[in-house]
């Protein structure tokens, strides 16, 4: 029962901004299921910040995708054949699973697999109950301490973790919550569209004077999904003791492991006794369960929208990743690569 | 009853390293006490690295010193006159003190005034008692969080609250206590005199080759006092769940407000789920007596040493605050002007 499929690889490691040029589109054969394999075809691609730092060699919290081989990330796969007793056909699994047509998976590694509902529209799956709700769930309120009345400001805060991060910020009672994007289209969107009650546009602001303008007693918790220049002026208009959830670094980490820019205006921590403070979900696991009964609750009370920006065929997906970083996509970036049966 | 008395006033705004350039050596006549104002004779003067922070315009935890007007800082004082009920002519107080032979001072502002008893030498006021033995204290233990078997990582080792740091370390249980410090000879201090098992020589060491080796598990905690590569080669080198006290930048951020050189490795924060924390000192006043009770038995024990760099005379007081910076002073830096009656 080997099924042909399309099949995306690593061809080389991007310097800087990653990029169809970094991957070959390949023709393969999948054959039949080994002992506790599972053959799945794909139907949905996840895209996230994080896979961008599976591309870089050195130091990272999983092994780099080397060259040659197939590049991976969180998706949905509906079971051809299964090989893993916990896994019937017809089965709807969300998992890792690489970019490819048809897959041989198996369970464990960086998340379990695990079956999902057909109750709720699938994406739903990367978008309300997925990892970037559950980054921003628990960076906000067990990194970030989140609590009523306090100044929330956001970075990256049209893209699927801000945007959550925005949400929960307001439910959790936040008095002003305020979201940094890019441009004037997005600045609109995080306020109009997502839960932000002021914008700063990075790339037209005089960032630092905007701050001070909105959060004149300073922030109580800045959720940083980009670092940069955004991050150094975060830290010279903080509150005391404040929190500063690092969750990511486009602005410098992903796209170079050079990382040259480093916050210069950490010091602030010492003169408002404040903290910044990185995380892995992967801590937080054993707690998911009331993480998506939490969220479930608030996407009914309409509470927490559902952003996402779909796109389709398997030949983007190169383009889907790299719009991650190009400020191109809004909400949660999935990709369709086929409907279920 | 006025007194003549020479004064240190602030001449110019030193753009980086303070130096005796930086301050006027004046002669003043010290009048009688005004309504709560007490006249005291200056016994010793203390230096911290954070008074080179009261010299720069900007923002800061206290009002920048102003050009023209008298330098200050911790010190003793014998009262010659007193318009304060709570204290009496012979007492020997601790508090803030121009750096004057004879001053007019008053309860309040950043320390409360207080009676140092004449049990035990004068000096230990500012070295086993002073501010860097108490930031130490809270910091490693309260910021820090110290455990036992944690492998501690100190920058400044040889600076007085570094020092502290090592030995509350292994009194907490450490299972290594690893020092940074400038120079083969200050590195053989802290491994024989402090309470350090290892030592890195910044100027010398391939600094994370050398950390790496060390600790080749990682570093639980870094208590840094400087900042700059040390702080970047630490970052890359920390274990699952550090923590990074942040004490003091003087490698960047004392020596100039313009702070060029932020950590780059920060991003590191998230793939170890570490958080960098500053403080401030005064956070804590409420629970100085606990830490003086805790202090004062291990001094008793032989398990925290009184480390001391003496000087002597007034007119030496500029050379004695550079020399916390240019790396000549070991342990606390304490100027002697005169002696009690």
């Amino acid at each position: 029962m080997s099924k042909e499929s399309r099949q995306w690889v690593l061809k080389s490691r991007p310097p800087g901004l990653v990029g169809p040029e970094h991957f070959e589109l390949k023709q393969t054969s999948v054959g039949e299921p080994g002992e506790g394999e599972i053959l799945v075809r794909t139907l949905y691609l996840s895209f996230d910040p994080t896979q961008r730092g599976w591309l870089n060699e050195g130091p990272g919290y999983t092994d780099p995708v080397a060259i040659g081989a197939p590049m991976f990330g969180a998706g949905l796969g509906q079971v051809v054949k299964s090989n893993d007793p916990k896994f019937q056909e017809g089965d709807i699994l969300n998992g890792m699973m690489p970019w490819q047509d048809y897959a041989l998976i198996k369970d464990g590694g960086l998340m379990p697999l695990h079956k999902v509902s057909r109750e709720h529209p699938l994406t739903w799956a990367f978008s309300v109950f997925g990892i970037t709700t559950m980054t921003a769930y628990f960076g906000l309120q067990e990194v970030g301490q989140v609590k009523e009345g306090d100044v929330v400001l956001i970075s990256g805060a049209a893209g699927a973790t801000g945007s959550a991060v925005a949400e929960i910020a307001k439910i959790r009672g936040a008095s002003k919550v305020i979201g940094v994007a890019g441009g004037p289209e997005k600045c609109t969107w995080i306020v109009g569209e997502g839960a932000c009650d002021a914008a700063i546009d990075y790339k037209n602001d005089d960032i630092a004077a905007r701050l001070k303008e909105l959060a004149p007693d300073g922030v109580n918790v800045f959720y940083d999904n980009t670092g940069g220049p955004v991050l150094d002026a975060a830290l010279a208009n903080l509150a005391d003791r404040a929190r500063v959830v690092i969750c990511g670094g486009i602005a410098t980490g992903y796209s170079s492991w050079e990382m040259p820019e480093g916050p210069k205006n950490y010091l602030f921590l010492i003169l408002k006794s404040a903290r910044m403070e990185g995380f892995l979900l992967f801590n937080y696991m054993d707690r998911f369960p009331q993480a998506i009964a939490d969220i479930g609750k608030w996407v009914q009370q309409g509470k927490l929208k559902v952003h996402e920006t779909l796109l389709e065929g398997l030949e983007n997906a190169p383009a889907a990743l790299q719009g991650l970083f190009t400020g191109k996509n809004k909400g949660k970036t999935i990709l369709k690569v086929a409907d279920p049966d």
